[in-house]
């Protein structure tokens, strides 16, 4: 049998307060989302001003993280052509996402869940789901 | 040009709360969707406890409902055998819902947007269904 | 070889106008779609005012119409529970529509289009329907 | 709450006309799609002689500048290998295009709808499509 964590939804909160607060402070809007150590969504928020595409990149970036156990810039990294992930990023209907922004949760060494943000750059993006991580761990 | 009125993350905010609260009074988890007035998806919110196959269900509830401004419980009713939207409910690559627990949001007579619910017995989603807009009424 | 007829874009402005006339004329805003002879979209209208979940009803209604080369109110009785045709509504990917509004578009005989309505109750879609293809019969 | 503008079906009209004609007058037919400011079709229409192919390319081309308030060619810059958005091609199910042809429209600052062409080269698709926002601007 295994045993298993999972963020909560309380936890999901702190995740997205985290990053909400920081994307206000550099005054960029965007959709936020928080998935479970399976990949599956527990919460999301589109910040009013962001895009209506980045709902889906969002919880994508967030669920891919989840699921590679490690940022989406990463993946973004090995998937360059000539790198041995190439191609990877048509993969699961296009939801595996090869762009900064998205950042697997951490708790005890264990991956607990995932958090993905998208509608700014890539770099803005990764700085806010940076920020929502830092406000759980920070607990 | 037209203009119009959507609801805004705050709004989105007030209904997922009103609807929580009242999951909670009746101890039944679920999973809670607001979309804007053109179906997509404002914010999201899994209960610890609720299904996992309902975080779709609840978001493609509150997009049905704010597509045919109406409740899904009633698109239920006239897709029964016989009537006449029968068949409705595989349109849309599956997402249109015609099970109890979607409801269109107005304001002034106008749909601003939606709410879906999901998780408990279709009468408990469309309770705390109401329960939320009843929340976003009352302010 | 083949040859075969198709509409033009002119065909299905005109198919589109008489439709719209009849929806202005009963005061129902709709989404109308014309597709050519093969079921691939010609041209498109979302009326103001009409549900934004009829924009693929509407294009789906015309593809199936095209496709059957019969209205689609007669897949709605044949699919009916111990129908024949039962079950074909999820078929492609639940694009096949049995829901009144679609019509295939005939010249001497031969299918070489179809039209399709929705946002209306399925008797007034079909009805609007019926006025485009008159425009179209009348000239 | 928020409250918006968004194109309304003359103004799509306006759009598609302008990109018609220009579309003519260097002898491309094109298909032309225009969507509201949340990326939903408003109206759509495929020349004589355009690519069948090209239908869903041109409301995917205006349903992504919609989304990311920028033109399609943009987005093709930054999704080269090496650059930020690599990957990002294959989101949103594929919709997300990253071909010239697709532009955002905008009102006093703010995106009212895009417009998308698809059927010639891009650099010719973009060409039609600036003559339809050219035409929506004049009036």
């Amino acid at each position: 049998m295994l045993t298993f964590k999972r963020l909560d939804l309380e936890d999901a909160g702190r995740l997205i307060a985290g990053a909400r607060a920081h994307a206000r402070s550099i005054g960029v809007p965007v959709c936020i989302a928080v998935t479970d150590e399976s990949g599956n969504l527990i919460a999301f928020e589109r910040m009013d001003g962001s895009k209506v595409t980045s709902i889906n990149l969002a919880i994508d970036k967030s669920y891919t993280a989840t699921g590679i156990k490690n940022g989406t810039d990463v993946l973004g990294t090995v998937s360059q052509p000539g790198q041995p992930a190439y191609g990877i990023s048509s993969t699961l209907g296009g939801r595996m996402l090869t762009i900064a922004g998205g950042l697997p949760v951490l708790s005890e060494g264990e991956v607990v869940g995932g958090i993905g943000v998208s509608s700014g750059t890539p770099a803005q993006d990764l700085q806010i789901a940076q920020a929502g991580v830092q406000a759980f761990t920070d607990v």
